[in-house]
């Protein structure tokens, strides 16, 4: 079974009132109305052996990737965090030394973007750590940028560099974008956006169907991450670029924008981080990539999905 | 380690603005402001081997437990569901049929209570089944009923009957008593409650604890359910009230009430399931079982806790 495919299926079972639940299944977070407010939700879990490796990355680093993973869906809608609630299955035998780090590394990971954890549910079992955390986030000043906005015609960006982020442990200490999010929701008319978990080749489809476009990605624009190209990776990368499309947890944003403030943007150059345009949204729903030597060809196949 | 020290040293390290964050850590939901409304947030975990048997009870009822289990404790506070979102990590190989009867018990379970799922997180791994969900919700136009403001003096009533939950299966098709607790909390003035999920016996430890008071239980005025007495059990309890104190899962309402409503409420019984009274709340903080015979003593110490 197929997770994307068995995801379609609960998208396509599921019937929301739109007037209580604006944005449900599909998206970085769902929206739904609270109080006169919109409030977000978005739910992630850790398990080790597939998102981490508990022995070699330690208890603190698992907490705070749990707690970080619901931090960049919250950064992909342009919102803030607000409160986390928490589930954790301990190995029987696990150490309470342990469990207080992995406690720590989720509540710190949360409070560096004024998210506190508010709750949870503590159970023990004979099979290995899983955590699951659920983020409570609200609109930033900004209304929530999904994934379905994007145009024909719009420009697609990134933040940062990609690829090599399991094997550089950068999917252990990657930062949420959620201020660099809020600052381009805040100063170009972003038309759709989502942060990258399964790899830039995977996760521009995603976008590009909810907005039922498709996309040219230039090979040549793509931030290759430096690990990827110095030979510090061990073992070395054979195809870097593949690597930087085919990788996950990158946690950086993917955006879509006109060509108007998409040129301001990488003149400005504003969040720290550099933007880069990776591509060209376009109305045919193709996902196309195009070499440096100008040869078309469709994106990989593969981003970071799990077959069963 | 066992579970209840360390939930007791997350809330010991943690500090959260009440202006924000009413009710944090340790009740049954945590409350936070949310556009002027007050939200509830409960997550619960059902996990193969631990809480359920796949195998046995198949994915429908794995699901419908996962939701149950949260509507149970959003009961507990007198509060209405809102919206939930689930995440699931399925065993490799796990049929697709099979995860479709688990999406739809999680979903039934909710709507039937008017709480739809509107996002969660889908992974695969080499393990059992873990269910995690997480239920948003609000007031049910009474104020939400914490654990904490049971009163010496107060009555202490139970709803349905108790014990047995597991063997008899009723741990896979109980009734989350929303509806009861709202008419509890419009009609009679509740000071504290919760949902006995852990066993009498430990449940209204944690009750006390969290009123600074104590209880005296009367051993005979235990509903104790009649699978435990009849005969019907295989194999049959040799100690139907110890079943009935110590057997976890009866997702039942425990609370305490003044006298003087205790006796409207015991007179009218406006339910549907009997509400019966088990016992006072005392100043002194002792946990006391007074057994048919008038002999008073410690209340056995079981209750549903894992140890590592």
């Amino acid at each position: 079974m197929r997770e994307f495919d068995f995801i379609h299926w609960i998208r396509s079972v599921t019937r929301l009132d739109s007037a209580v639940v604006p944005v449900g299944p599909g998206d970085d977070c769902a929206v739904v109305w609270c109080g006169g407010e919109r409030l977000l939700i978005t739910v992630d879990q850790v398990l080790d052996g597939v998102h981490v490796r508990l022995a070699e990355h330690g208890a603190a680093a698992v907490g705070r990737k749990a707690m970080a993973r619901n931090l960049s869906d919250v950064a992909a809608m342009a919102a803030w965090p607000m409160c986390a609630v928490a589930s954790v299955a301990l190995p029987r035998g696990f150490a309470r030394e342990d469990a207080e780090k992995l406690y720590m590394g989720i509540r710190d990971a949360g409070l560096a973007f004024g998210c506190p954890v508010v709750g949870g549910d503590v159970s023990t079992w004979d099979k290995p750590l899983a955590v699951s955390v659920t983020v409570l986030a609200r609109p930033a000043g900004v209304e929530p940028i999904l994934r379905r906005g994007a145009r024909p015609g719009d420009a697609v960006c990134v933040t940062g560099w990609l690829g090599g982020a399991w094997r550089g442990r950068r999917h252990l200490e990657f930062t949420p974008r959620i201020h660099e999010a809020r600052l381009l929701a805040s100063r170009y008319d972003i038309h759709a956006m989502m942060d990258l978990s399964d790899g830039l080749s995977g996760d521009v489809k995603h976008l590009c169907e909810a907005s039922g476009v498709g996309v040219e990605i230039f090979a040549a624009a793509v931030p290759v991450h430096a690990d990827l190209k110095n030979g510090t990776m061990d073992p070395p990368t054979a195809d870097p670029l593949t690597a930087a499309l085919c990788d996950g947890e990158d946690y950086e944003l993917l955006f879509a924008l006109s060509e108007a403030h998409a040129a301001a943007l990488l003149a400005e150059q504003p969040l720290g981080v550099p933007v880069s345009r990776v591509g060209t949204i376009t109305a045919d729903k193709t996902i196309t990539l195009i070499l440096p030597d100008g040869i078309r060809r469709p994106m990989p196949a593969a981003g970071w999905e799990h077959t069963t």
